[in-house]
């Protein structure tokens, strides 16, 4: 019989939404560290693709390395110059050959990056605007869809929890709704950031919010959008949580009188001063929640096959979605999943998840059903690598 | 009145030592992300350094951005060489001028990135290993000394707890301990990985050690050097946590059959197909503990004035180590520090002290108590800056 | 009065085209080294452009170091990929300020190399092959279009000769025929080299001539394709030098035996195993000509108003064409220029004509054309800069 | 019998040293261009050494691309910094792997570049001043010692010329009596440049001569040194050219009223401002004569068993030693080769000599004893390209 680990306990902490302070950030997609995840994935999407259509299956790889250096810019009402391009430093491992075919992995990286700034970035091109490098070695060569039973090769932790708390969700979703929906209709880039805290039961949302030059005719332009664009942003935040008081600020760290203001030619603070790297920014929740259980594993860019961090990460999240789902009784869970080497990856050496039940007691058939929840989804880990290859998970 | 906003308040989960299962790993100093983090902040020190001897001050700078592509070796018993050097980006900003004077940055940070290395690595050289360029670019170059209150220009988190578990103080004495001394007796590396897991009361320590191939012979040598070295940690582990069952395991990965032994050049996985990235490895406290509050902060490389995230994590664990000492009552202590943007930095929004006591109860008393030495340190915030500087903390 | 220094003398040489051996080679627009001329020039060109614009006149600068490191290409009949991008590195000097005003130096000289490719290689794309970075630096910020008297700061050669020989037209012309009309008609890039050899009567002129893999199907084809294009070379070298009895050699270094053939993906070998550097290439004449007089002078990405080298080459054919158009008496003209640091470049230490006339006897009146055409030219020098800032002196 | 088309012919010229104007340049060996020629020789002599070590002969290979990107640096009287490294690129191509054996070569490349420096600088730390890049690429793996009849396998020239005139000789010497003897006494680098004027019987040495800050206290001293040095340089070039006329100026550009001095910190002034490639500085005689018939082939960094352009140029300089030391009657001869594509490289399309004789007339006799030399000396060509790889032949 496959040896689960499965341990579920009862959660001990006060719920989250019963703690007096909780602190929550996002970086939006146009953030120099979330960049770098999303280029990292996008390069592991690309070539996996490069791979299956051409040799058959995916090949090993870890892209999990990819730097940027900040480049610099001149933004001034109403326009302005990149003086230096950003520099994107693409490192990792991969396979140049394979059973005598050349994989042109270097191209596969560096056009999966671009066109990934192209998808992701309004403002920003990656021609123009950004030298993108690839700095990534020889790996293992192993054709890692021919193995059956794939191996962990590393201690790794997987850990989620779900649902998100009220605070979180704000942040989540303004976050995304100020890059996709706001962006629309305002000059703004996708370089937002936004920090949550809730004292009580009120919130408080900091928006960092990139205008862009060329579009604003001069100070007093932006203060009209701006103003405007946190009135959408109040009135958006207050929809999602309307429960809480709800504040939001939008770039607090202006002067006028200095004329300091978040101005940009690109949309992202990336074009002066700020660089980024994989991993530093969200997790995989989407969300920097320092209140919580927390993996530092940085996914993106890692193959979604046998790295176990990745497939562990992504699992967790998958595995509490669904008890929530499917075990009504359980409000709250929170699982780890920590590797064993040398065995089979749904074989962890455990896999802990502690439930909060609505009730406030875990029943033996609670507990029972969360195993089973847990127990099918190691059993079809297979299916967690299938949407993360489809870029079906989010993980940044 | 400064405007502190401590909120104390009484830990509500299970105790650490009594959860039924606990995850930590520390990534030795010779670890590629360990390596990035260290050099990173080498050069911040270096830096500041020379500021203060040419300028009178220190300036603005965050050299938080290291990135280490793996070269390629082939190791062999009895020897080997590195066919390819590492390679270490160092990104990042600071001020290439200042009041006339040219600011040497470039070659401080290359020197501080050598002599770190130097200092830290027996087997790893360099000039002969690895290829350090320096891609920083221009920041803000303001003398940072010269401002009375500093204020905070980001929404920044510190976060630490004290004491360790059994299991922390376990990994991080046990990893430190092959590193240094082990490392005096075993023809031994340091990119060292001690994984701890405990579930129930036994301990598992997984430790990958890497071997110099030089001093090395044959495989019957390998193996004997193994076991040699895994006895000697078994001892040191056990002195360590005398009240717990501990199981050291050494390099569980290698595959005597197909010659697969953690063999190495210089001593580190850097010099084949193991990148590194500064923020990626260790935690401020020196430790990955995902199931602990934790901050994501990359500490190392940011400047020791003014970056928040970097002096509050450093102040979180100064100020919980004071309270253990200071308050007895205290058995744990957990602490989050949030930043407010425009304020000064010894005004935080929030300062959240979760308190666990020996009696089990939070009295008015300890909570004052408590309190009181948060109040000090916070009002005292120019002392862990000078610690930092001083090298007196570590951060990774 | 001016103090010019022009010395004529009579030729004293055997005439070229009476020299038993004669060797001339071209390099195409698409061979690496041609490719590293042309983007330094064009660099010159748009950064002075930029200046002009929005500074009032041109800055200083030097962009005579470009370094391209070849690709990785898998070309075969039908089809391959880039595997590895061409790296172009921009070294070289200019101003990244001027009054208080950034010049996007690093931007302007990406683009411009870009467009350079664009409008010059059919087949090669700058964003999709090729990975180009600016490690230029910062050089004098003299405004130089204010300097009334440009002032040599160097000492360096420029030298010329005219009119070219047979040899020279044929090699020249047939070079530029293939990249430009046989281009249009052929499969065929632009990384031609024609090398030209004269024993006496006889001239051969072998030709490499890249072939485009995904539009040739097969060996069949391309051996037909090559002989019809060998063809279409032989009929239009034998119009430019009907005097002499010609040969045209294509590709002789196919081994169709051990599938050796000149197969690209992108038309220039530069996409797999072929380096090139500014100035290794044609002179400023276009051609390589050994046994002419030759300076080593590398003018391209050179600025155009005080770069004594880049002037003087062009100035001296500028003047060896206006005395062979002007004094029909001389029947060619070797002519050398040599500045003297310190004084205004109209002002060389010495001007050297080496004179041979269709009598055989150089006049004191032939003596004194030639030097007043000289002269002239010297004291309108800045006619020559006008027109290497417009482009219409080709110096490759 | 072998095919060596050798051609004979008088010199039809005047003889060098009764032109009325001669222009000769030698750039000493720590002038930008040289250091990268240099660096290119060490690394092709550091490979070829290793094949032959390890794998029993040298391998195909041509590093002959190489960019030195120039520091910055902050040169005073009595000290100063570099700011920022020299950058050094390594491009070309060698073979990584051979038999299953891995080749080190980028680390052999970049420790040969580093050796090269610390031999030939006194003040240059290739460590501490210089970052030193490789990214050499893959080229053909043929053993290229196994080949017993190399083939050529483009067409390339050499070209030599023997004995050097009495301005070439006067340059050649001092510039290197510059960089060894003075140096010893004075505090000067190796980035000498002399550049040779001769009308008429009168010499002009211009000679650029780089003083070290950290061993000049003032203005007053600087000026002394440089009134001593020209002194000694004088001195030593009227003992090389008795027979003419000779000037030495040292550091004409000076501007002591606007404090310009040639000051640098570390002897060249690559330290700022000065970028270099390969191939750029003086030919393979040691020397640029743009008055001569020249090679453009950049000899340094090719392989020295197989290509054609750099055993050529050798050949050509030692065939026209010869014929002077083994031909009494030759007072002066200019050699080409050109190589034949396809053809053994003992076998040139044209092996092409001019030959002055001292009583003006070139007897049969004569022709035949010239033509015994050059046909031994390309029967023998191993011995040249043994007396490359030894390091016995300076190439530029």
């Amino acid at each position: 019989m496959t040896k689960r680990n499965i341990v579920v306990s009862e959660a001990t902490g006060a719920y989250i939404e019963d703690q007096p302070v909780e602190i929550v950030e996002r970086k939006g997609i146009g953030h120099p560290d979330s960049l770098c995840d999303g280029i990292a994935e996008a390069i592991s999407q690309a070539y996996t693709h490069w791979c299956e259509t051409n040799l058959g299956g995916p090949l090993h790889h870890n892209f999990d390395k990819v730097q940027l250096v900040a480049g610099e810019s001149s933004p001034r009402f109403g326009g302005g110059d990149v003086i230096k391009p950003i520099r994107i430093q693409i490192a990792g491992r991969g396979t140049p050959e394979y059973n005598g075919t050349k994989v042109p992995m270097d191209t596969i990286a560096i056009q999966a990056a671009k066109d990934y700034v192209r998808r992701t970035m309004k403002y920003l091109d990656p021609d123009k605007h950004m030298v993108i490098d690839c700095f990534a070695g020889r790996g293992s060569s192993e054709l890692i869809s021919q193995v059956v039973q794939v191996t962990a090769n590393d201690t790794s932790f997987g850990v989620s929890h779900w649902p998100r708390s009220g605070l979180e969700e704000a942040v989540y979703q303004t976050c995304n709704y100020i890059t996709s929906t706001l962006r629309d209709k305002f000059p703004v880039g996708e370089d937002v950031k936004v920090m949550g805290c809730r004292i009580g039961n009120d919130i408080t949302l900091t928006v960092a919010l990139p205008f862009i030059a060329s579009r604003i005719a001069d100070a007093a332009d932006y203060e009209e959008a701006k103003r405007a664009a946190q009135e959408a942003i109040q009135i958006f935040a207050e929809k999602i949580t309307p429960d809480r008081n709800v504040k939001v600020m939008v770039n607090t760290a202006d002067q006028a009188k200095r004329g300091d203001y978040y101005l940009t030619v690109t949309g992202t603070s990336a074009e002066m001063g700020d660089d980024g790297e994989v991993g530093r920014g969200n997790r995989a929740s989407g969300l920097i929640t320092p209140m919580r259980s927390t993996s530092l594993e940085a996914p993106c860019g890692k193959n979604p096959v046998s790295h176990v961090g990745k497939v562990y990460n992504a699992l967790a999240l998958d595995t509490c979605r669904a008890i929530i789902n499917r075990v009504p009784e359980v409000k709250e869970v929170t699982m780890q999943i920590l590797s064993q080497i040398g065995h089979p990856i749904d074989q962890p050496l455990v896999c802990n998840a502690q439930v909060r039940t609505k009730s406030g007691v875990l029943s033996e058939e609670t507990r029972a059903a969360v195993t089973a929840v847990i127990d099918e989804h190691l059993a079809n880990i297979a299916d967690v690598r299938a949407k993360i290859r489809a870029g079906e998970i989010t993980l940044f």
